[in-house]
């Protein structure tokens, strides 16, 4: 099984970069799963129902979130509903949406987690204990499971991984916006990436603004952070192959397009 | 001119890693300045004079540092005289060592600046205002520059990075310890990546005993943290050639070796 | 000379709060000078040119603010004429407004600073340095130094009250909006406290609606916070005597008043 | 029922004022139940066994920790033997020592419950519903239910006071080594103050040695803490009185010894 993952999508640029390129590349790769990450899909904050919908359309699976989840209100008026969208497992219990749901494709079932860190970030349920549970839970449908693991601290994503290595087929974080080079399959058959980065502005900060962002450092006042409409474009993904009859991960590939690094087809 | 930079060396395991490949990269790059950053050498807390020499030993030009430079207290003996060192240039007024080094090889000078950045790390004084400064100051000397930006987070990171885009010849991070694929030459002509990488133990958590990391996790509690002896290695490093007559970057390369990327030489 | 300061006033219940008290509390303790923290004083955030006029009117000689002072926008169009307004000292050079200011009233004059604590909140300018230079700039014209000190923790109050002890006539903090009971003259002479505490609902989380407070805590979904507007009130006060000729503080009292604790005149 | 809690007793300076006071309040207040904070008894860092034998043996019924209790390691030797002893109940499940324990003299039960906050600090499991969680368990067999909440930030205290009001004869405050003078009686019938403040040093930072601290503010590098042994001392306490038919409280009083607030008797 090929499992494609895309790394968080920023507002209308994200959004046209997997427009442009997702035909591309499930013609040059052909994944039998397609996932996106969806947190900051909708201006840089939060999700839609129709953008839900277009990506869908577009050909993903499943759409993973994060912390910026919520930042649209309609997000609570669809959530229950979306089959295949999951926010971080951790929020605590009672949280609309869901953390764990499954998608099928020729008779292959792959299991898609989304958990959230803790460091630097909101003092969600413990992401470690919640794995073990959800793994456990997944285990007893298919031996494919996919963890999006939404983070800041290098450290915290690092150690979920090899804590969880051997259990799942692969674990990929996001959040910082900015892809790692640490790309590996760890030695209990675990692919890994600490950060899968971000689609959206090529020359922006993280995909905002960086006038703002740089406002911001400079002065500490107030600043409204928008996501720059123009300027060129950048994709970030992820992609695993998958043994189903292990569960174990047997390659993985690093995707980043931009002016720097075409897209060669 | 070319320069190698080499990031956070860990522990013995990272000092065993540039002994045995800054020859190999020295020939196989001919790089004319090599810079390492060692504030985690000394067993992962600090760096103590010996390893300093050591350093200069194996052919590094400049030693930079972060936040861990004070954790063994020998340096506070040694900084004020190591004139190829640079902690972070902002610590407040009065802190030992300094945080602008200049280094020369054949008619090229080449400025050496390190800065530390503060979300979710110490309240230094503004590494903007203070990169500001000694680029002006640098700027009288020579046009190549480089900066050590040591930080947390992504946003921090490539805030500064565009704020001084053209105005020096690369700005690399260092701290996170996972080498970033976001390597890239800014508009304005300068080197660029989020975070060289880590340069230790191969199948650990950022150079740190992964058993304890995982327990701290799990459990909250205090843990005693050390960098495994024996295991696989890792080196990260970073190149970059710069045009001392503009002092414009012209190619950049990212370098990790491990078991999964061996150096081919 | 006799200072009354007035805590952090949130809102409409601590605007007519201060419109009740000030009155009676200048009758009952003929202070000469008045001071109001008002970075909660428009609906929980900010202060407006309108509250701001209303302060003055009601008695106030100076106004100090905290990290809340940006968020009303129309802020930036008359902070720099405010006179009688000081915002934290620290923010960075270039900052509209002033963190030092001097009141006068019958040939005696008291220097006003406003300065913010960096630990749990954000990086500004290091405010021991900030207080050195303000305090030795201020005593040039006057031994009478009043300082709100607006920071979240207890340790870094009290460091810089220590750290200035024997320099200012008084410290008092403000920003947890708890009064705190550790009201003292310090060995030097400097009156001080933590926390003066806040002005405002008396029923509530801070001041700010207790339902949204505690969903906040259950849910870590985003929640909008306001100031009720009906319900019990409290006024959270400090009272200074100064001897001009030295500076020192010679009597300091707290002062609190809500149902558990009526005002007796 | 009448119970004196004893707010963070710090070092040999905290352990000597318990010495000298707890038999003059005793006399003075008759209290049933005696609590102290203990995380801080030996040198600052946590607790010895020996010193919780000492601190039975000067009559305290039992003792409530925090985020220090760890400090010491021979902490995990005792814990789990020491009936009276409680540690924050929201540490992860198999954290050595329990976070309910319940006292009885005369008839009467006390359940005393120790909880910690998340705000600026470990991310701990939610004390929201683990405070759900205990009280339950506890008011099967009493309606006595005392709780310590160790924490850091304001809001997050208030707002377990005013989500357990109601339901638990008392919450108090912990941690930030300052007592505030926010006591009251909740509306539901529960005592509460924001923090009951430190036992120890009374001319040092929250019971450390002033100058460390300060230098630490001025510096950013690392500083060894100290408790002083010599020097004027506090001591800081709460007494609340419970009908034990309903468990409500009646009556609180802060209590707060030291040169400035010298005990009457
Ligand atoms: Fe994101
Ligand atoms: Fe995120
Ligand atoms: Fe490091
Ligand atoms: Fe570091
Ligand atoms: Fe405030
Ligand atoms: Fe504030
Ligand atoms: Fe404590
Ligand atoms: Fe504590």
């Amino acid at each position: 099984m090929r499992i494609l993952f895309v790394g968080d999508i920023v507002g209308s640029p994200g959004r046209s970069m997997v427009e442009e390129y997702i035909p591309k590349l499930k013609r040059a790769y052909r994944p039998h799963f397609t996932i996106f990450n969806g947190e900051n899909a909708a201006s840089g904050k939060g999700i839609t129902q129709k953008i839900y919908q277009q990506f869908l359309g577009l050909g993903a699976h499943a759409i993973t979130l994060g912390n910026h989840a919520w930042d649209k209100k309609e997000i609570f008026d669809f959530i229950d509903d979306a089959n295949r969208m999951v926010r971080p497992a951790n929020y605590p219990e009672g949280t609309p949406g869901k953390g764990l749901t499954y998608i099928k494709e020729n008779n292959m079932e792959l299991a898609i987690i989304n958990l959230q860190a803790r460091t630097f970030m909101q003092p969600l349920e413990d992401p470690f204990r919640k794995a073990d549970e959800l793994i456990e839970e997944a285990s007893k449908r298919t031996k494919s499971i996919f963890i999006d693991f939404h983070g800041e601290a290098t450290s915290e994503k690092q150690a979920l991984a090899w804590y969880v290595s051997g259990r799942v087929s692969a674990i990929v974080g996001t959040h910082t916006h900015v892809q790692t080079a640490d790309d590996r399959i760890l030695p209990g058959g675990t692919a890994y990436i600490t950060d899968v980065g971000m689609t959206g502005p090529y020359d922006e900060i993280l995909g905002t603004d960086k006038d703002a962002v740089i406002k911001k450092f400079l002065t500490n006042l107030p600043v409204r952070f928008e996501v720059p409409k123009s300027g060129r474009t950048q994709l970030s993904a992820f992609l695993v192959d998958v043994d189903e009859a292990s569960g174990n991960a047997t390659r993985v590939e690093r995707i980043l397009i931009n002016d720097d690094h075409p897209f060669l087809g």
